[in-house]
């Protein structure tokens, strides 16, 4: 039977120093409640429960992005963790199954370690996740009796001896989720800082003769974001991570440290990865294309074979077929450069397509925006688009059709037609000399003025 | 009473491999010797002496432009740090209080640990500053009876039990000014060097019944650089302290490794900075602005809520006034963009002002300069300039007027009116065809002939 | 006289996870095997033998243009190391002296220690490479006694007492080449891999009463490469030294962390590189250039005093002469910027020359290709292009001429005259407010039927 989630994510984050709650700051352009959401999702939970508190109705709105699905109740009041779980009661009313309780502050949870706190439940009432971190100073201990958790002892009221013990609670917690409103319902305040800790659900289940028991994770799964320092850490973790899948997995990142995943960058076998690229969410990069140093891409797809930088710039929508090429200080958006197309220096091609095998100069400009409403450019296959060619949108530039450069195109180009749109030249002999002369004049007599 | 600096600049650090004097290299975009004078001004010092030698005349003019107020004496000959010392004796004639002998090579000594040292003379004669390395074995010690400095032993002079003293001498030295010179009269160059040692003076101290103390510091402030790996070490530091400062303040930075400050660089609360963004000097960025990835700042100023980049270069003189946007392989420089104003991509901005709201199109070009002077542009609020505009200066776009796309435009535009200067299309049917296959033929033509 | 150098290069690379042959993949742009042959050519070698099978055709035309008197042998079936120096017996027939067997995917054997093992060869008749790992556990461990090498025990087949030997085996061997070749043949397949063993050599020269001896290095120069991890760690170590010996020989590098450099790059004393900058091959920067941030040089020169950047891309075939200025969001390409031009925004300079002390205008392209050929485009000294001007190469500018901001230059221009090609500007009254108007108009009324 499925399990359900509660996720608590109703806290301030102080620390951070920032007005945006602490579960929405981001890991990998995701914020870090959908990392904790989507640890436990792999279980296929049958509901979803997010306490909220501190900003609320932002958390509300990015759950509802993250998982349409979840429930988003308040707690108005923070008075501990055992009363925010608390909060999640009604909507988990009639829930079948087991609860398990997450925080939305703690990304980097398994859905294996997960899993295994589920089996573990066949043996155990309650099944706490615990861990054995390098320092364990801080964290609350499990008093264990054989393979049975007898009691979470809360650091400052450990003795030297239940000090020394090594496995450590990382609060994330599993039982049936009925058995665990119950249990909470005997959970009181009367404590130092007058809050209802979640914990306390394992002496009183012991004091029920009910069994406890434990699942030990990594500490790396374990690690809380609470400062802005926390977060940079919990960033490079997740980098790690990815570098190391996309070294496996055969990608070439000539410096992995310097190539900066999003949650789902996907790419594949043989591709090329160049120093310094930043890939935001929503990427995939096929088989054997090669992204060069200093781009930049965000939601966009690029081809097999295809090339991209350095220096280029895709956004969403970018769609690179097999072979195509765009190169330096390129910036491409919604726009389709197909097979083969070349979009190679200086240029920004937006709500576009790009026919295969086209070639566009140096400096093209697709004017897409009149300042109310986008348009579209459509340019053919084999089309040659001279440099500086502004193409006003909508604009369709035929099949092998030219245009030359420093060209402004407002009507359509016929295929195979050539499309002028320029002055004509002329020199005006010794006129540049004339107009130096006179300007350094200018400037000299400036100059002795002061 | 406000102490003296005395800054020991003269030497000329070989193992640098430079002709710039080993002083003048920067960390944070500022000379060494100014963060040494930063530290020291924290103190509101009486005089400032700066002691050159090497490339002195370089060194004086940069010490004129950190602090117009300090003075700097020549040590023609290089005779040791008791002699270097000497040499700003004239300049410090009368001068009551402290003097306090810093080392322009050593930027980090922080200002808490120079007040302590001032502090400290209450109760001694001569203050050294002492630290506690982690490999202490090439460094002069700091033999103490109690509270009190007996001797400093040079590392070669020392006995098997001295060297094993964990503590020793930064050579910051700090005591009344006119016995500083009174106690260095007594100082010979009867040594293998024959160079005449400052930290002589505590000897010749305690031979005259004056006590002599000690204040610790951390090894990270007395941090000295004689090798470009030591720069580098250096600068690192530097930029460490920075980044944490700036997540202690609640900037969000994705990936702090990669972001670079300068000295003076000033982010507010909720700032993001994407990964690889360099600030040079003269950077404020506020509250809840947006640095994005691969952008470079330098003397600019960035309001609330502003947009900047990727691939953004702010260069001195710019002003990003609330919410104005500033996008790829854009160049700003010496320009106001005024609120919700947009310069999204492939621009170069330059002396000039773009008004509120106003849309800056792709490909924009301020033609700031004729070949001798810079002249201004002043675009108007709401006004619409379309892509490839090139903006002969000086002219002047009225508010809500618009350009058509690739116009050059030389003569002033009146608010809300349409200024076009293009040529007009003519498409040639078939042209495009025409000229290609002419083209391939004589491609054919030459490739047989090969 | 001078050895031979057998490299072994057939291995799949199955850890690779990669189409391309394991020693095909690059460290500093320059594959696994150029660095192993480069090493090897320090001795310069009287012979070289590439040992290929795996991607057999494409490593033969790597060999080739790494060096061209390199011969290239095919092992069809991998039987061991052994067996895949035995195919170059044929190749070496006749060659007097020694041979050393190298390894395709080992980069960085110092060729001090190859001419080690050439002079250890006085004393013995084979001699190997070893070394002594931080964690020796999987390598085969060298059996001494005294300065005699008695066996080669693989891991496996050792007892504990032979493990506890922490001097390995590299597989890098010296012996005369006949002598290396009559060894061999007594070597048999007689074991568990039915391979035939490289390392079997030691024990039949020790049983026929020959002395083999052991030359030992650095751990680090004998990383080999089997997974993509180990090739990013391969390249993370090649930048470690290129970094470190260009700031001991006097190079400014602000982060040095962040400098990408290639095998060949060549840096002069006091240029000064910013953060970010990636080197490709054939690149070399004189004393006093500077490379500021976010640059990407590939095949070109930067003279004394020349500034490039940011975002500066020089492609192969630039050339900067003194002075020369490139700046942001440029790109150069087979073209000579002679001393104190200027290109410095937004620029694409391409099949060019630039004479000195011109200044080339945003937005300038060079429009070398014609959909077939490229052309040349030539500008004098001292001449000024204006902004966004288009050069339809091929093209002549003349000295101290000057082209006129937005111009399509399609004629020569002749010495100090002024070119002008463009349309004149026409301002029509209140036709901006109008347009725009009716534009939101539309849009007002198309969301009004929504």
């Amino acid at each position: 039977m499925s399990a359900s989630l509660i996720i608590l994510a109703a806290g301030q984050g102080t620390r951070m120093q920032s007005d945006l709650p602490k579960v929405l700051h981001r890991v990998g352009h995701a914020p870090l409640l959908a990392h904790a959401m989507q640890a436990g999702s792999a279980l296929e939970p049958a509901r979803i429960v997010v306490v909220a508190g501190h900003g609320a109705e932002e958390v509300e709105k990015a759950v509802a992005e993250i998982d349409e699905t979840a429930q988003v109740v308040i707690q108005d009041d923070r008075l501990g963790t055992g009363h925010a779980v608390l909060q999640a009661r009604a909507a988990l009313q009639g829930a079948e199954g087991d609860a398990i309780v997450l925080y939305g502050d703690t990304p980097f949870i398994r859905p294996e370690t997960l899993q295994a706190m589920q089996e573990a439940r066949a043996r155990h009432a309650v099944v706490v996740l615990g861990f054995e971190p390098a320092d364990p100073a801080r964290y609350g201990r499990l008093f264990m009796d054989g393979d049975s958790l007898e009691a979470i002892i809360e650091y400052k009221d450990a003795t030297a001896a239940q000090r020394a013990i090594p496995l450590c609670n990382s609060g994330v917690i599993c039982a049936d989720a009925a058995q665990l409103f119950a249990l909470l319902d005997d959970v009181t305040n009367d404590n130092a800082a007058g809050e209802y800790y979640l914990t306390d659900i394992v002496a009183i289940a012991r004091a029920r003769g009910l069994s406890c028991g434990v699942v030990i994770c990594d500490e790396a799964e374990t690690l809380g974001v609470n400062s802005r320092a926390d977060l940079a850490g919990a960033e490079a973790a997740f980098q790690a991570r990815k570098r190391s899948e996309a070294l496996e997995n055969g990608v070439t990142l000539t410096a992995p440290e310097t190539v900066h995943f999003a949650w789902d960058t996907w790419i594949g076998r043989d591709a090329i990865i160049e120093p310094y690229v930043v890939f935001g969410p929503g990427v995939t990069v096929e088989t054997g294309a090669e992204i060069r140093a200093f781009s930049h891409l965000e939601g966009c797809h690029v081809s097999q074979g295809a090339q991209v930088g350095p220096y280029a710039r895709l956004r969403p929508g970018a769609e690179l077929a097999n072979n195509a090429k765009v190169g330096n200080f390129v910036e491409i958006k919604n726009a389709e450069i197909a097979e083969g197309a070349k979009v190679n220096h200086l240029s920004y091609i937006g709500d576009a397509f790009v026919g295969e095998a086209a070639n566009i100069g140096a400096g093209t400009i697709t004017c897409n925006y009149d300042g109310v409403f986008k348009h579209r450019t459509e340019i053919g296959a084999r089309a040659f688009i001279g440099s500086n060619t502004m193409l006003v949108a909508p604009v369709t530039v035929g099949a092998e059709a030219l245009t030359a450069s420093g060209s402004v195109i407002t009507e359509n180009v016929p295929d195979g037609a050539l499309a002028v749109a320029r002055g004509r030249q002329s020199n005006k002999p010794g006129l540049a000399r004339k107009l130096m002369d006179r300007l350094r004049a200018a400037k000299a007599a400036k100059q002795e003025k002061h």
